[in-house]
């Protein structure tokens, strides 16, 4: 899986010294003291890079929330049977999950992806199907799914973006058992320790999680060879983190805003990180899940997050919640009046 | 100023036993796993027992900017001229401050009280007089203002809050000088060192906090026999923290939810609490500040900031930041489905 021009495209670098600092002179002249908006004034400078705007306008934001089963959660990885993947996929239509109501809130379109569930849907609006197969093979036995079947989940997710209108990404996921998945590329491609990775999940009591901590150090060791990204993803799964990766990775060729959710999405990102380098510019990590995994992760994306909630549902409920922020950071250095305009005095000294 | 039966009212304990539990419940019910949205639930759980229902509504949420000016400003307490209290009162009516930006936003009506600024007004649209005086007298001479003028302040933050709409009241406030009242208040009234609560605040250089230091060493101890929570305020000042402490007074009296900004409007909070100990029961922290004060005050108050983006702003922009928050907070009761409702499987174990 080495020749992969095809799947991957290539990331710009987007960093603009002369952009960077005319929209820190502007939010330094906004009628406030230097600063005083804390990391909304990063927050406003790192969407006015991604969209080259002194002021940016988010656009038809998109909440991508994809789907699929995972063949590892038949080692009992996870506190709720597999069932729940396609049946939360269900509440996502009718309106009733987190990320439904909270979209819907926001304003922010919801697409659902099947990336491969273990169940078929009946075809209805918002529902986007590009399964690859009934759930991914168990990781413990062997690869979770194979080559071909990677890139084209990969492949799959960027068409699905390309898709999409808007200049705003929020990632959603939603899949039994891939909180360990997301272990075990966060263990892999970041070199860390698998127990300090994984977490109770969707609520996994003490013995639960001993079990599934035992599980994931015999996965990571049956594909100890995996250590490239696409290999690892391959190795580990799932469908739907390898399609969440090709519309991070189209996205930020189209310079989106990627709004970044939980310990999930992150791990897409991750994988697209480690594929083309500057994918996380173009990233807003929404919050800090109280999965220990997350916080490493984020940290090893250079990513600091937007709220600290405790929150540990994925679905892009966090994105979500953190979306009106975004809002506000553009709103700032689109409304706010200068020191000049508004006859403010400036500082004493 | 013991016999203040006219000015404070009674506020009642909202505890209930039976409501918790059934918010309690139907948040247990919900479509995700046990305490999956973390303090979203908390705080759901919050604004249904301020407002005495299991599916509560946030109606006309009003933001109550109150202004005014500090004797002991003329100290160099801050880096600011005082002129930029009256300039920033402008600013707020013409839309073009942080909060102004912010109330728009979010769809939070703006009212700005003044309370005694150093400069008079044209009447218009969104600002309400309530002048005491113009500007507090210098604490650092003698008290910065007279019971009788205490008592009238807190009654005009009575007054104007009975006659705004709705069930959420968002603190904001401007005052140049400010951040020393509030953290003389906070010294007083929690017991705290002087110099642990006193901060750059608009953004003093070294130099600058440690002057503002020790004027604020010397202005507590010139009152240092004003040890009650009125007199402390009347030795402090300012009106535009006594009209916030009777607007808080009258929304905990209403059973209104109040949303607290930084440190100053938090210093009013805790004045309140000390007169009637239900008033934090109503109150939402909606950050907590890069003041250092705040967080010592928030953790007296015993609330828990819902943000943590080192805002230093005040002007109630926190409050507006995180008011989405407590919308999404009141939906995920409303409109979320149950396990029953969605027909999805309940954990396994």
């Amino acid at each position: 899986m080495t020749d992969n021009n095809q799947t991957i495209p290539s990331i710009s670098d987007i960093h603009d010294d002369a952009l960077a600092a005319r929209l820190q002179a502007a939010l330094d002249n906004k009628t406030k003291p230097l600063g005083a908006l804390g990391r909304i004034e990063a927050l406003a400078l790192r969407i006015g890079l991604v969209l080259g705007s002194e002021t940016p306008v988010l656009e038809a934001p998109q909440m991508l929330v994809c789907a699929a089963d995972h063949g590892l959660a038949a080692r009992g990885v996870s506190a709720f049977p597999s069932d729940v993947t396609w049946q939360m996929v269900e509440n996502f239509l009718a309106g009733g999950a987190a990320v439904s109501v909270l979209a819907r809130q926001h304003g922010l379109a919801l697409t659902v992806v099947d990336c491969g569930v273990r169940r078929d849907f009946q075809a209805r609006p918002g529902l986007v199907s590009r399964r690859i197969a009934a759930g991914t093979a168990d990781a413990s036995v062997g690869p979770a799914m194979t080559p071909a079947q990677c890139a084209q989940a990969i492949a799959n997710g960027r068409e699905v973006v390309r898709a999409l209108p808007g200049n705003a990404l929020l990632l959603g996921e939603m899949g039994i058992g891939n909180s360990s998945a997301a272990a075990l590329l966060l263990a892999r491609l970041a070199g860390l320790d698998i127990d300090g990775c994984t977490g109770s999940g969707t609520g996994l009591d003490a013995t639960g999680l001993a079990r599934k901590r035992e599980v994931l150090r015999e996965v990571l060791a049956l594909h100890a060879a995996a250590s490239e990204p696409l290999d690892a993803l391959a190795a580990f799964g799932g469908f739907e983190i390898a399609t969440l990766v090709g519309a991070v990775l189209q996205a930020a060729q189209e310079r989106r805003v990627i709004v970044v959710d939980g310990f999930i999405a992150s791990a897409a990102v991750l994988v697209a990180q480690a594929l083309q380098p500057h994918v996380a510019q173009r990233c807003v990590a929404a919050h800090s899940s109280a999965e220990p995994g997350h916080a490493l992760l984020l940290k090893h994306l250079g990513l600091e997050p937007l709220l600290n909630l405790d929150l540990r549902l994925g679905e892009g409920s966090g994105g979500a919640l953190a979306w009106p922020l975004l809002e506000s950071a553009c709103r700032i250095l689109r409304e706010m009046a200068s020191f000049e305009a508004a006859g403010v005095s400036r500082k004493d000294s």
